[in-house]
């Protein structure tokens, strides 16, 4: 087993049963999460050791929070307790032809506002094996730019794999600033997750002309050449028949080959907030167990797909039950 | 924006949560609505001044009613307060091959026994565009049939565009008698939402051998011939897959050419009830905001679709979130 | 109307809320429920006297048992009242790709530890036309088997019409025990709820090469040559396209005929417990108001589909309310 | 054990949860009760035979009702199925300060509108211990006041003992009505609940000066005078501290003897709804198992005082479970 | 009936079910407010005309906010849209006890990041008899300490009473702050609720040994004496057994004399957020419609202890309401 | 802080929403619990380092247990999985004059049928302060009666203080077969949880005459006497006034001297089960603290008192929450 670092922001999201929108809303559930809060849970349910490192208001929510990573075995002990406020977002759910929609309310959180880096990084990054981010950590402020390339450089300095999420978000950061910001993280990283729209809007490569069958290849070709240092992209195919019904294929390029999972129809979708990050969390876990790629993106998207199926943001699932899923089929009663 | 009354009985519905039959219950969702209630809700939601013109009793149901319309900025100064009792029905939620089925229970309420037009007619018309009724009105008794007429002739005469739903329930009243009350109203009516079985059963249309594509438009051209003065033609074709998917197109006729919007695939249903009365609120929009046809009837049935998505009988989406809908395709997250 | 005495074990079922797992469950559904129980709520819905025979403890848990079949008008006289403790299992409902799982927790319960009949088998058995049990009760004990031959053998001493449901369940015993066991079983059935597995597995028939559309009446034929005495062979073809959908035809042996329903395509399923009582519920009203054996597979599908959309083990519907299903098609709103 | 026939009206309950008002409520609680079902349910869950006869409407909210009572073991075989609606109140659940509030929609319902009596009494009444009826029957129409007294006037025929309970409602009629039909029908009554009010308002007893003390027992003995053929009269004493918080004291007049039971301090309460059915029923066991007077009297004002601890119109427990509250004090766990 | 305008923040409270803490919750109930609002809908409620002015973020929450305060029939014309945040706070339910507890994060909503008035007070305070306000809105920033009283001045010159709920939250400012920001206002304000630690902490005057029987008229005319132009003092006296249970008292001084209300003791409290406002809505409506000072304070106060007993912020009864719970004691059942 | 190991069983409780008995519940609340794992997550709130040590099948109930106390930070490096069962029991939920009653369904329990130490002693207990274990343990099974005893040797031998809470339980064992176990056991002891009814009925210390006032004391001085190595006994005096109401002082007895601490009135209590676990983490964490007697037994209560307040068997107050609760007071609102 391995030994990983995830840091980022951690919210809490409030979200509508399905069926009602917010003015119809006496209550709304309540979870936590955040893209590195959800990857590291997922590894930590797969048996690795796992810190989780971020900064919660010292208040009862901000031990909620805390207890919820204990709840999955992450260790919090880089998690502060300080700063103003929990960043939140509010999820109307959507069911059918009607998409959902998000009100992030994130701004002057605890975590946003940091700036500088209150963690001792040398026994932060002592004896990790993976440290993983995303882009929306640098979307956060100039500073958070300044910390995460910090951040990553001094994880290579101790020895830790890179593994970054690009995940851009246009309510964040614009796509120059993101794109600026990006390839400048990107010599220092040693997994990537990205897409072709982040190819194409945020690393300058050229839109191809349709060939849906071939593109992902394409483009993650692309971005290899661009970025030699990094071993692994990974990303999700994700088709929208509606907010309650959606295909999911993983893909993944390494040493220069292009695999692709099984095709997963997923209806009903029960939540999807959180896929990517368990998708993450399953290359991560193919990397540290040295799988074989086939392999690890099968594990991967079926990580992805059993996360649609619970609610809350988080993987719910040990390494054990995302095999059995992937060998046993889908649906049978058990018993 | 324009001014509209809407005028009928708003119910209590008592429903069961999908999956439980009424033996199974301990607790049932309640809902007010009704057609024309409906239908201003709608419009209010669109920005238009609405008023809804009813009785209710005067009990805090009574004043529930009242704060439901209020929520929707519908004005309640003719809903009236008296009467005996308010009238319920009771829905147990279909799924899958499982029909709905529901037990009306209607009889006796305030607006059914009303005996006599008690609203100033001079001031409840006054400046008003569009009048909106139902033939679900004129089913509730004698002294209804009368006095419906009585109200369309007097909108007519006050300036209003009169807009009708036929609306025909079985439960209600014979084909006959519907037939007969219905051919006397048609004259004054400017907008007709009416269907295939409205045309055959009521109307005294032949049937046609069955050529599904046209029949709609060759319904409505009879219908037209029949009644020259009515304006616009609307009703939706629905094909039900099951209680919990079905397809959605809406029609509309108009200056002799017959519209179609696209298809809508709705699965899953979260609640169908309401859904035609979206669909005239749509419709009757479009008019007041002199919309060309097919975009009325494409925003119409979007209203429509939209409304499954939502429990109760009301619409809850503003004129920029059906059109929002309408270019953003189906199920996206907006984040 | 015929008299029926069903005997088996009743239980106690926890299960989480779809998209839920049991390590986010603050609550859990409780249903009562157990095959044989099943079948006799079947029956009593549908008009005839039932009796279930079972033991239970003697606490509120109990108690609620017992008026749990009081709800649905089933005769507990012979319902015991001691032993140790009623047993349990646990549902994880599965949803989409991610299947149900169960964990049971069942021995030592009141009605496994029995060690001798301890009803009075003559008035038990007296006027009643059908006797009904399953292959679940030998597999309790050593105690039940013998015990379950001992009451088929009064059963038919005493006049009654044998009805076996073979429900072999791995989790409880070998493929070797039930065979034998079940094979001294079947010469003194009526009835008999076999499918193809049970054909190859338990009762030695050789596995026929694919051919699905006619495997089922094949191996209907060779298990009628083994045991002459049956009438009857019964049970459904069940496709799972996912835990949420499912395809469901019902199929029947009589005379040398084969008979299969229509098609039922289920989703979502509400759930699927007790599916298969509800459809040897429907068979044995069939055989009791000798109803010809294609109505009788149509029915007792028909019955077997309602039960997947209502919450608990038990079908909920009259034997008008499924005929009304048979005739009226799917998912149409009733009113 | 007895055999029991009560007779009257059974209606749905829609409350709202504590806290709630109707305006803010989106889901009502529904329970069936009705005085002389709720006393029926209690004498069956003390192990007597028990018939309750009425009418409810042919629809699956009738059938509810019989499930209902069939639940509780009592016999549905005088229930008839018919008529057009089935009564149905509503109550804004009281708490603290604020009082509860009933809405009456009970108008028209099948029950109500009877015109004859639809029952064949040699077999209703036959081997009948006591036949109890209550107040609210005669007080729905002209119709019922005949029926009632020759529903008693045929009970006593066929050698029942007759049970009258009061129950005076002045939303469903004037205190002289019911008084000159209440004084019309008590010279066939042996055992009647009746309180001061009672005596005051319908049976013409002057009101005496204030002694709270002796109160009960002197208007028990002027009743007594006027109506030498009672047995029993009983009723509870009932002091509001709140709608949360009650002191209760049951009261028993025999024998020209007067007896009351201990103080109940009731804090919360859950539902009061159905106490007084609830103490009567306690008082007819007492009669039936011929136990002492201040015996019946403690065990009706227990049942009558657990009955405020659990949700619903009917009381759910044993006798045995009366008889252990009796004893074994106040709010200990028992374990 | 009066024309009443009251300005101030409104914000989304996210609470738990009584019994749970933070770390327990998936879902938070949702209720919207705010004291300004608050007393709004408490007014509206009794029938005045009523504006709501403040500022909300233009997303589906700010008209969540919009349609709670239409369903209480308050006119939100001057509520406008624009801005980052709702503000919110999270209730963590007290009971027992147990205190409640609160986590503010409401830095940097739409409404207190104003910075100039963007109402024309004109139209604003056309016709209209009172202005309400409270010192939370000049505690949110130096700009609008400068706004309220220019807010004050602009209402005074424009003819409407001012009325001030001086609300001192020691979260937002300190006493020092408060008290000079507050002592600016009050020669422009004519009703002003303030208690003893108002007059204390804020505005200078000498704490009186102790003497509680007259120790709130003492501050009273303390007050008074500083602030001549005021007529009237209010507050309630709340003695607080525990989280579950309060006593509360109305006080009122008015032309040098000073009234009391009864007592109510309120046990449970179900929600006492907002009780402050339901009194200052009683005190205004008195005012307005010219009551008695005793016949004020009872008024008030029982309207206080009423909004206790439900959920949500806001009072929930009509003046018809409120004077019957004054003549009819506590928690009777009324049918 | 410290560090401490506490072992015992843990077991799944099902209990009503109080209201409703069993026959009424479609659905349990679910909690984990057990009084040694209860007591250690208190002592992990304290922030002392933890281990609970016990066995739970290899199921994912399991696998809940293990995650329930990850949430509280506790150790479960040694936590079994294995064996056959978990352990539940079903609580019928008191309320005010009906107590809460409880069946037990824990026998055949992986912990239970144990039959020998599968831990690592010298691991388990090395550098451990505090090693921590009930009566309820040796009363699972002979086996376990040796174990114990033998658990408590070892531990005492690698340096931990012994706690032991003698939390008889009649139900699971004689008071004769308990006495001799626990007098076996209490020589090793060195803090134990007793009070009057386990002097008497396990110790056989003679009965007092009642003098209410001493009576603890008295007895903490007899069972000193017989076990001078007991350095601290401790137990609540509880009063109860109802199912909903309970009184409750803490007593201590360390030196020759008695402690008590101030009167909590609970009203409502939200959930008892635990309490007494809390108050011994309370105790614990004072002894590991080295706080004063006076100040340990009001820090115990307190949080004893506290935990009363909410839902599930554990404290989930931090040392923090416990001291302020001491200092602010009852039920004040906090903001």
């Amino acid at each position: 087993m391995g030994k990983v670092v995830t840091l980022g922001e951690i919210m809490l999201r409030f979200s509508t049963q399905a069926g009602n929108r917010f003015v119809q809303s006496d209550s709304l559930q309540a979870h936590y999460g955040g893209g590195e809060a959800n990857v590291g849970i997922s590894l930590a349910n797969y048996g690795h050791e796992v810190v989780f490192a971020s900064k919660v208001p010292d208040t009862t929510l901000g031990e909620a929070v805390r207890q919820h990573l204990w709840k999955y075995h992450v260790d919090t002990r880089y998690l502060l307790a300080g700063g103003k406020r929990l960043g939140t977002y509010y999820l109307e759910t959507g069911i059918g032809e009607r998409s959902a929609s998000v009100i992030y309310d994130r701004a002057g959180s605890s975590f946003a506002e940091m700036e500088g880096l209150e963690w001792d990084l040398a026994t932060l990054f002592n004896d990790v094996d993976i440290f993983h981010i995303s882009g929306i950590t640098p979307a956060l402020s100039k500073s958070w730019q300044t910390m995460t390339l910090e951040l990553i450089k001094q994880a290579r300095k101790f020895g830790c794999k890179v593994s970054f999420d690009i995940n851009y978000r246009s309510k964040l950061w614009s796509q120059k600033e993101a794109g600026q910001t990006i390839r400048q993280l990107l010599p220092y990283v040693d997994y990537c997750s990205a897409g072709k729209l982040d190819a194409v809007n945020l690393l300058g490569i050229a839109n191809e002309p349709d060939d849906e069958e071939h593109e992902v290849a394409f483009y993650y070709e692309k971005m290899q050449k661009l970025f030699p240092n990094i071993q692994l992209f990974y990303s999700t195919k994700r088709t929208v028949h509606s907010a309650s019904a959606n295909q999911l294929i993983g893909t993944l390029w390494h040493n220069q080959q292009y695999y692709e999972s099984a095709i997963h129809e997923i209806d009903p979708i029960v939540d999807r907030v959180g896929a990517g990050d368990a998708f993450a969390g399953g290359i991560l876990h193919g990397m540290l167990e040295k799988m074989q790629p086939q392999a690890i993106v099968d594990f991967a998207t079926a990580a992805a797909a059993l996360k649609h199926t619970v609610y809350g943001d988080c993987n719910q699932f040990s390494k054990e039950e995302v095999a059995d899923f992937l060998t046993c089929g889908s649906g049978k009663i058990m018993r």
